[in-house]
Formats: C-alpha cells, structure tokens, sequence
C-alpha cells in the first residue's frame, strides 16, 4: 500500500490530519514511515536514514550545538476513530481520531520544522535531529527508539532531546523509574476441613498489604520539579483449589521512584520496606527495573528551551523515552501539543489551538529568537 | 464391555481386587454397575433397583429396624496403578491400586454383607438396604446419592446408614458444613505512575487477610465429638496491568463450621467476623454452602452400632455424603476399612488386615451379637 505523499509546506493542523489518516498501529508503520522518509528526503537539505520503520534525518551546518527531536509513529489500536474529523465542542475546535494527541500533532510540528530548518538556505540556531521511531506502544524490546539506540546510537547525540509526547504544552523534564518485584508467601497445604494441619500463605500476606497500605510515599523537589513516589500492589495471586490451604501466595508489588534514586538505591529502599515480612520467609525477586532521568534543566540547552516555551516546567511522573537520552547523559523532555489524558481512549482528540503555538515556541527556540 | 462375574463367597480381599481390577472412574461406573447388579440379583433374596449406574438392593423381613450402607462404586483418574498388586512393607501387607482405600475395599465389605444376608433363609437382626453409587468424586451435582435422594428417597429410609468410607476402621459421626463466600474489595483505577489519584483494592484487602490470619476458630464438643472449626482463604485474585493501580481485589474464603451451626447461622458468623470490612464497603457474596450433620449417636441404632465396633467413635471434619441422610433426619456415620489419607494418591492403598475385622463388626453388629 502506497501512502498519500505529506505536504509539509501545509499548515500543521492539515499535516496532523494527513498523518491521522494513514493508519500506523504499531507493527504496520511501514506506509507512514514510507511517506514521511520520502517527504523528508525530498527537501534537499537533511541526510536520511532507514531502519526498520525508524525514520532518522539530521542537518549538518556546524553549529555549536545539536537539538534532537524525537516523535513515534505508532498507535493504539484503531477503535472506529480513523479517518479523522473536526468537531466543536464548548466553543472549542478539535481534531478526534487515533493518535491525534498520542502523538502525531507532535509529528506533525517536527515535520513543520524540517520543512522550515532541513531546506538549503535554512539558518536555524541549532543543528537538528528528526527521529521517527515505530513500536512504542508495544512492549519495550520492540521499541524503535531503542533499536537506533543500539544499532545508531551516533545518531541520538546531542545537547538536547525534545521528545514530542503528549504535554499539553508544558514541558515536562526528567522522568521516574520504575521497578516490579514479586513478592512470594510460602505455606503449607493441607485440606480446608482439617486448616490447622497447614499454613495458609495468603494469610501471610496480611502484613505485606498493611505495609503497602500503610506506606508514606516520598514526594521530593529536583532541579526545581516536584517528583511524587508511590508503592503499590499492582497484582495478587494465591489458591489451589476451593477446599486447600494454599501454601502460595504472589503479591507483585510496582515502585515508580523518582529520579534522584538509582536502580540500586530502589530496590535497597523496597527491600527495606518489606525487612520484616522478608526476615519472616518471604522472598522477593525483581522482575523489571528501569531507571528514571533525572530533569537536567540546568544544562543551558534545556534551560533555554524552557525559556522559548514560557511555562514553567513540571517533572514526569510516567516512564518516557526520555530515560534513553538520559542514559547516554543528553538532557531531555518531553514537550508536545497533545492532551496525555486523551491518549488511548477512544474520543481521543486534540485542541487545534495547541498545535501552531507548539511550533512557534520550537521555532523561536530553534532561531534563537527571545522568547 | 463385560466386566468379569463378581464371586460373593469369596474372601473380602479376593473380592476387594476384583473390584479395583474392574476400572470405573466417575462417569464409566458402567461395567462395574452391571457385575455388581448382576450378583445381586442372583443372591435371590434382594429386591434389586438401578438407576443409571446406581444399584440398590433391600431385604424387606419386617424387622424392626433398617440399616442402610452406601459406598461409591466410582474412583479419581486412574495413574499406573490399575491392576491391583500386593506389596509388604515392613512386615504389613497391602493391596495397592486406584480405589483400594477409597472406597472398593469398603464396597467389597458391603458385597459380602449382601451374600451373607441377602440370601433366601437369612436372619439378619435388622433388615438391610444397599446402596452401590456413581459419580462422587466429581462435581455434586452429579452425585448418584443425590440422584437417588431426588427419584428414589424412599429407598434411603432408614434407622441408621452407615457410609463405608475410608475411615482406617473408626466410626466417624456426622460432618461439619463447609460454606464458601467471596469478599470483594472496591477501589478505584490509575496509572500506577500516578498512584494517588486511584485506591488500590489489593491494599484495601489488608485487613480482611489480617483478620483471617487472627481470627481463633471454634473447638467443640458434640455427642461426645470432637470438632474444629476452620476459616480460611483459598483464593485471592486482583490486578489489572503491570502500571495500574487496580480496582478490584477478590477472597473466597472458605467456612468450615461444625453441625451445631445450621447454614444461616454459620454464614451470620461470618458476616460477623467481617463486620468492620462489609460496613467499609467491602461486598460478601455466599457461592457455595452446605450443611453440616449432627452425630445423632445418641440414636439407638447408632449407640448400638458405635458398642459393635467397640472402638471411640470421633467426628468427622469434612462434609461427607453423610449429610444427605441427616437432611432426612437419619443418624448416618462414616464406617470403613480404608486409610482416609490413601484417597486419591498415586500410590493409593489398604491394609490388608483392615479387611476382615470391618466385616466382622458389620456382620456383628447386623446378626444383634454381643460386641
């Protein structure tokens, strides 16, 4: 299937549009990489290159700094919500459609900047980087932001990444890590008639919930942002049969942490938690870490960038693909067009007065202009 | 397929093997029902009944009293250990395979005590009722007793029924009802990055887990019986994703109360137990109950019968086919050669010396002689 070809001289509600209506759920990507990476290389101004479904353009001018901007291509599955449509509600004009918010309003404002700065003759402030990637709504090793990752990592440098999720506007710096552990009871079976011949390990698991329930989860300020922790049960299993005292019992317990703790640090700090059940026999065993990004808005390139935005900037609570810069020590936000409370649902939308404001700030930062 | 013919002058072990060595797990009760059916009805002195794969036979002498045993004819799934073998073990002998202790051992008694008595000229002291069913090791609503308690009740009346299961040779009176509620905790649905705008269900469960793993069950004394009560959670289910704080948590919890309770009485007890949770919103939801059996061995014909065994009777903690007659108002016990902790066990086996002293006391006990 050949895609419609992307005017990127249109203006950025018409791109979005343009963008909503070829369909790119996660896996199918090609057509919408197959016409971004053929409207890219059209402008005579980029280096282009392809792998996979990642689309990777960069310009080279020399300049003395480099901002990398970054946008998946992919969606949620599609739920009767493509084509797009225009629909004013309160007074308020929106585009409705899968992935309007979640986030190609974001890839449409990238590909409104290289159609400004990746033409010979432009003069942007910065060099800049365009990175399209697939699969980041699937699981984490399909994720094409982690494929150029390992496989082009020269490509990811620079002094600044802007991811375009979904912000509302704001920018929203560094991000919290997250950890998984299971947490697993031990028992002793025995028949329900005759309970006292066992040991009922969801019993046991009493004082793994009260500690979860009565936990006090940290909130703490980094480089100006408000980072707020939370511990919680996201899963609990237990039971053989109707008539057994089961002698297991899993609780997977989810630990979102802010940055200025490491992986090390998080899992030292849920091992203290749970000292006294794990002392008793409990055993616990991490089964997903992954870092947080600490917000790096001092550095002067992201300082700058929260100037040209003019809001002040608000810290990330979710895991993003911010966590992969920061990873390799380039600061990163996230900073899009798109309302997050919009992502996945099935009204999901866009405000159209968000959208040209999201590629003026960009542009007035990527000129250097004053904010 | 045509079982062999069942010889019932031969020795009860010799007949406790051919039984085994008849396959009949539930549901394929069919050959053995036949062989069973037909050496009834060849004894000649036996009103003989089938209903599906039940078998019933009777003597109608007009004796004063009438004692009614019952055996399934069916077995769990059959693991290598068809045919039947003996093994020594320490100098005890044991006939090993599927069914030995539960129950072929106890219907291969109850084959004898039919040959003995169920023969034109016998003076049994009290007239007999026999009551061979299919389908207990399986769901209740398959239970031939019940089907037979449903379509032919007339043929369970009776002063005393004795059920010949594994009980290694003690008499066990009455049964403790079992009854199963699921406790539901509400909460309400997040991202687990964002964990304070949701309530965690899995947290909310703490204290109905704190309560169980406190909670002091009953001990009493009936009829002389020893009962324990038991309250146990057999299942706990919540969760919804691995990054969503859930919104629903779920214990069945399993009620074993002894026979003073009747059924409304033992779930008030629960809900009393749970008082502090149900007025927080917690919902109870009862999903399965069955009443106990009272021991009734202060009945006549069960004192009599308890003195012939001449062993202390005890109570029996599991619900048993038992209470199917004490629905009626009949004193029924449990009474058999097997080893109740042989049941369903690969290596499942019986004493040989269990075998003839149950047959003894039975014939004891139905000939009126001194125990």
């Amino acid at each position: 299937m050949t895609a419609p070809a992307l005017d990127l001289t249109a203006d950025v509600l018409t791109l979005t549009r343009a963008l909503v209506d070829i369909p790119s759920v996660s896996g199918t990507e090609g057509p919408l990489a197959d016409a971004v990476e053929t409207a890219l290389r059209a402008l005579g101004g980029l280096e282009v290159v392809r792998i996979g479904n990642n689309v990777l353009a960069r310009t080279d001018l020399g300049r003395d700094e480099r901002i990398v901007l970054a946008g998946h291509l992919d969606t949620v599955p599609i739920a009767d919500n493509v084509p797009s449509h225009l629909e004013t509600v309160d007074g308020v004009e929106r585009l409705h459609g899968c992935g309007t918010s979640d986030m190609k309003a974001g890839d449409a404002v990238m590909l409104r900047l290289a159609g400004l700065f990746g033409v010979p003759g432009a003069q942007p402030a910065h060099d800049l980087t365009f990175v399209f990637y697939d699969n980041e709504e699937v699981e984490a090793v399909k994720n094409g932001l982690g494929r150029v990752a390992r496989e082009l990592r020269g490509w990811l440098y620079g002094d600044l990444a802007i991811l375009l999720e979904p912000t509302d506007g704001d920018v929203e710096g560094g991000c919290q890590g997250t950890m998984r552990v299971v947490l697993t009871v031990p028992g002793e079976r025995a028949h329900s008639a005759r309970s006292w011949l066992g040991t009922n390990a969801i019993h046991g698991a009493a004082p793994i919930l009260a500690t979860l329930a009565a936990y006090q989860a940290r909130e703490v300020d980094i480089d100006g942002l408000h980072f707020r922790e939370g511990l919680n049960a996201v899963k609990v299993e237990g039971g053989v049969a109707g008539n057994v005292v089961p002698d297991e019992c899993r609780v997977t317990v989810n630990f979102r942490f802010a940055p200025d703790r490491d992986e090390d640090a998080a899992e030292a700090h849920v091992r203290e938690v749970f000292a006294q059940v794990l002392a008793a026999g409990v055993t616990l065993e991490v089964t997903d870490m992954s870092g947080g990004a600490l917000p790096g808005l001092a550095e002067p390139a992201a300082a700058a960038f929260v100037a040209a935005v003019g809001r002040p900037a608000r810290a990330k609570l979710g895991w993003t693909d911010v966590a992969r810069f920061a990873a390799f020590g380039i600061p990163a936000v996230n900073y899009g067009p798109g309302d997050p409370n919009q992502a996945h649902q099935r009204g999901e939308h866009v405000r159209v007065d968000r959208l040209q404001p999201a590629e003026d700030a960009l542009t007035a930062f990527i000129t250097g202009s004053p904010a």
